[in-house]
């Protein structure tokens, strides 16, 4: 990004990930203020602990074990490890999170996973019917014992709360736990589209976790356990794969912020707003989406020279061919996307190809 | 199978798979032959050493290791585990045994399997490649390092030499290293369509096994590990995963008596000769095979009313559903197959539906 | 061992271990007499049925759970992984087999070994508790949750029924499950100095395998697992670390030869008779023993030059220099040892410096 | 620490861990400046690279990796995982932080760890021959590979030029590589007992880390890799065991700020001063010290009864009994100490017992 020569390029504004800024001020703003005290180590800390205590009022649940890590792929390999046997298996979507980009994270615990074709980046119940059908050869096959999907999903999608009810009941039916990825838990919760509460996500899976470093926070996912004899163990898991920060400050500070006065869901909110506007510009240019824009990211079939176009001023990915002339792309938003980026970004998209095009 | 009541059932016939039998009585044998004398342990023994250079000269190549392993999931676990460092993956088919049938044995020792739609059973250079295309986020994905191959594959097919030396350009130009499952190995090497020897089989790739189990032993297979410097530290891989057996005799006279006077490749010929009757019989019949007999497994489609019939005399797996009225079966053969009971089997089925059905 | 040159050599005769010898002759002609039927795979055939069920009658317990598995080394494996989840950890004796002699097996299944001192080769409730009081610091410390103990031991000691009542008792008090490596099971229910029968192991234990390679088997140990709930899944795990042998025979017949009349320990009373008879002569022959003679194994202190002399006619391990002039040797004894060479040996030792000593 | 009844009590000062406050102002100041700014994700950001720069040059090997990690367990975890195979070993001190507050970690991936007893916490040439000497029957036993050690100790001493270059010898004669754990890292260079540089260290060893989380940063811990090689996989161990945070500027800006003009040596030097200052006036009053005191750490041997009295103001561990009256007492210090804190707690060793005792 920084110019090597001497001529500063001006930096282009990205819409790659949900991970570019730094802190919500307000949570930076906590941080600095709970510096100078001294504190219990690893989580101990009483920031930890008050945002323990309202995340469990969040969630409705007050015996539920609360746990900080500092990154999704240690929320994920944390929690599957606290679930499962030596011989248990994880079913998941092909598009999920653990299948494709942590680096083999859940195998490296020992777990197979056992994947299947999501629908919209669903699972739905008949596909994991399928996976228990096609799994049934005791002992020579691994033992499906967990279903793992994202809310929001990798593609941006939600589940309904009727979706995740079918899910849970079918899991009940087959002694099957349901653990719930929440990098974008806070996308999901302030959708269009969603009729759940946290409450809801509690009640309707075991094992769940809401991320904060996608929605406003330095870094920092809560874990949240159901049941309290799951939860009394939990703490080995997080020490035992590094995630058990000596200054549990870092973590405290900033959940406790967005659960102080709702900040999280603010902050979600704003990007899915900005991801709406996006999604609007497009169809008003007269392009098409690859699927509704149901939270903070934007699949757009745009022509390759438009697309082109907007690189030179916009970092986002192409994600891969859709015709001969045109190309899906993605964006993400943020809670600090900058109002005049998407302003620019959809004039140019609105007016493409016509004589005000001329930016 | 013993009937628990007080009147015995006619046992059936079984054409379920290739270990129902015991050994071969020549590696029987043997074993009691070598029974009195005292031997060094842990596969220092005489006849252990014998088998390792009967073998070295059947592959032609006199620094390859070979380790005796009990069981095929431990031969490729073990094999698997000496090649991988933890971020390291396998390609293998999806219908490859590693992955259906090893109760997760490769992910349990920590690494993820690409798993990818097999032709015929087989991979291709162009599956492989599409693995490796779709494997390219690093540090965020595992790294394919392994290809696993089966010869013969689990539905019975075989790889010719160029198959096979197109998939080794292919891992070399990738810096993959080739590994074959040898369970069938013996199948493999006398099928009609065979045109490769063992030495070729070295030749293309990096480590491979020979089954003994499905043919002709009581337990055991060969692995075969060309690289002298891959093969130094592979017998700490086989004691740490439960495999170095105290009296390595019991593997060592059957290997030795397996390639002692080509009886290995013996048995497996017919083993083979054995499917190739039973699927002459369907087509006479006039039913349909669906996928040539290459090897000792027998893939027929069959009225479902004509594998009821045959289920009342002989013991084999309906495999699944073809149409409305016909399933696909699934016959083995072994060295040891009644020709007697062949005959039988043939008979019902050429005559079905005719006055001579009448059996 | 066999001589490479031109010349034979006399080989020596061996008291190195008690696995040089193959099977006794009953277990081998029980196999050989299987070997015609065809029978159901993986521990399904009719012989580890029957195996399964005379082991429950001799541990008096109808509902345990039974599994043969190759080796002592995937027994431990296989075992201590059915009991413990990853933050658990294993108390065991530096000197235990696990600690010692299995590569790392238990470390590369996930667990940590806290080890700790033993008194004759044996855990006391004190060394126990200490291993406890040491690990308290949670959840920076894996958690104590399983005991493992060997009997007989390593160093040939047993354990007396009313030290297995108190470190039961003990692990009870402290949620510890209690693990008995029988790899000598034999020896130590034929000692002497034993109080106790397989029903008292089993009552005084969770889970604890029955030793056949070193007991007159070719190979196979016998868990057996206590808790039917526990035993439900042991299968998956036999079967993930590669030890469900294809052809179930091979250790049926041999254990069921085994338990059926009570060879099992009339073969391991041979062989402590047979170390009893070795530790009289070399306490008439007026030497020490490092440690009283309880099972097969003997641990004299014998002049250097003696040990010397005797390595000319046999083999068997100088374990430890004593003092200036003397050394520990170790001594095994098996079934199958050999009368006369007891008395070739013990004829050495008690004439050794005589005139007699002339052979 | 607060009071859950109704009186407030006056939080105790602490003297229990160097990781009670938060970091350094400089580096909140740097973290907050760096807040607005949209940088590339997972360690590809401008601070990142700036601080891995800065940190090659302190250790004066431009081509060195280095990698930031949130956690001293992920830093030993990931270091370890990335250097050994799966049969290998590591030799550590009974008193490592691996062996004694990781929960198993290095277990969990798989690797045993062969514990040798420290001297004043340090491993000594003659401690690892005998590891080495004692793990020599292969492949029966785990291959010792990698030496871990700690510099400063967990009991606060440090290594001599000298003393490390031993190590390395033995090490690179023996193939072993030599891996220091750096939590402290601070403290010993800085330590007047201290004749290293960070490029001596680096000299000496074959990868190491620099400790942030004990000397003033929120959190992280920097890997130094110095073979390229080595170096090359290494953000794969990072990424599969969850350390890979997404918003790198967390741990970039702050170890810019640590080493850019030296901040890193200040807070550390500040911290060992504290410590003497402590140690002073335990011996000024009269008392002695269980080890000389060469870093952070406070080892002294106090009445109880002065123990019980300071506690009563401070917070520190009573570390264990030393005699009939006597306990040994464990005090911490760091960049953030309190110069009045300091000589409060002074005033009371040197006066106890006497009038001014009086507080």
């Amino acid at each position: 990004m920084p110019a090597s020569g001497g001529i500063a390029t001006k930096p282009k504004y990205s819409f790659l990930d949900d991970y570019s800024e730094g802190a919500h001020p307000d949570l930076l703003r906590a941080l600095v203020a709970s510096n100078d005290t001294q504190e219990a180590g690893y989580g101990r800390d009483t920031y930890s602990q008050d945002a323990r205590e309202l995340i469990r009022q969040q969630v409705g649940c007050p015996e539920a074990g609360v746990f900080f890590v500092p990154s999704g792929t240690s929320a994920n390999a944390i929690s599957i490890a606290s679930c499962l046997r030596p011989h248990e298996a994880v079913i998941a979507a092909s598009s999920g999170h653990i299948v494709t980009r942590e680096t083999g994270a859940i195998e490296a615990g020992g777990h197979k996973i056992i994947s299947v074709v999501p629908q919209n980046g669903k699972l739905t119940p008949a596909s994991i019917t399928k996976a228990i059908d096609d799994n049934w050869h005791f002992p020579h096959m691994a033992k499906p014992r967990l279903v793992y999907i994202s809310n929001a999903t990798e593609v941006g999608t939600i589940y309904t709360k009727a979706e995740l009810t079918a899910l849970k009941q079918l899991c009940e039916m087959n002694g099957l736990l349901l653990f719930i990825d929440g990098a974008r838990m806070g996308a999901a919760m302030t959708s269009k589209k969603n009729d759940m509460t946290l409450n809801d996500v509690l009640q309707l899976s075991d094992i769940f976790w809401i991320g904060g470093t996608k929605n406003g926070a330095l870094l920092g996912e809560a874990v949240v356990v159901k049941d309290p004899k799951h939860a009394e163990d939990f703490e080995f898991f997080v020490k035992q794969q590094g995630s058990l920060l000596a200054k549990g400050r870092i973590m405290g500070t900033q959940f406790t912020e967005l659960f102080r006065e709702g900040l999280f869901f603010n902050l979600a909110r704003t990007a899915n707003e900005a991801a709406l506007a996006l999604s609007s510009a497009i169809l008003q240019g007269g392009y098409e989406l690859l699927a509704e824009t149901e939270t903070n990211q934007v699949f757009a079939i745009l022509p390759l020279e438009l697309a082109n176009f907007l690189q030179q001023s916009f970092n986002f990915y192409i994600w891969e061919k859709f015709d001969q002339d045109r190309v899906v792309v993605r964006l993400l938003t943020t809670w600090a996307t900058q109002p005049a980026q998407l302003e620019k970004f959809s004039r140019i998209v609105v007016t493409w190809g016509t004589a005000a095009a001329e930016v």
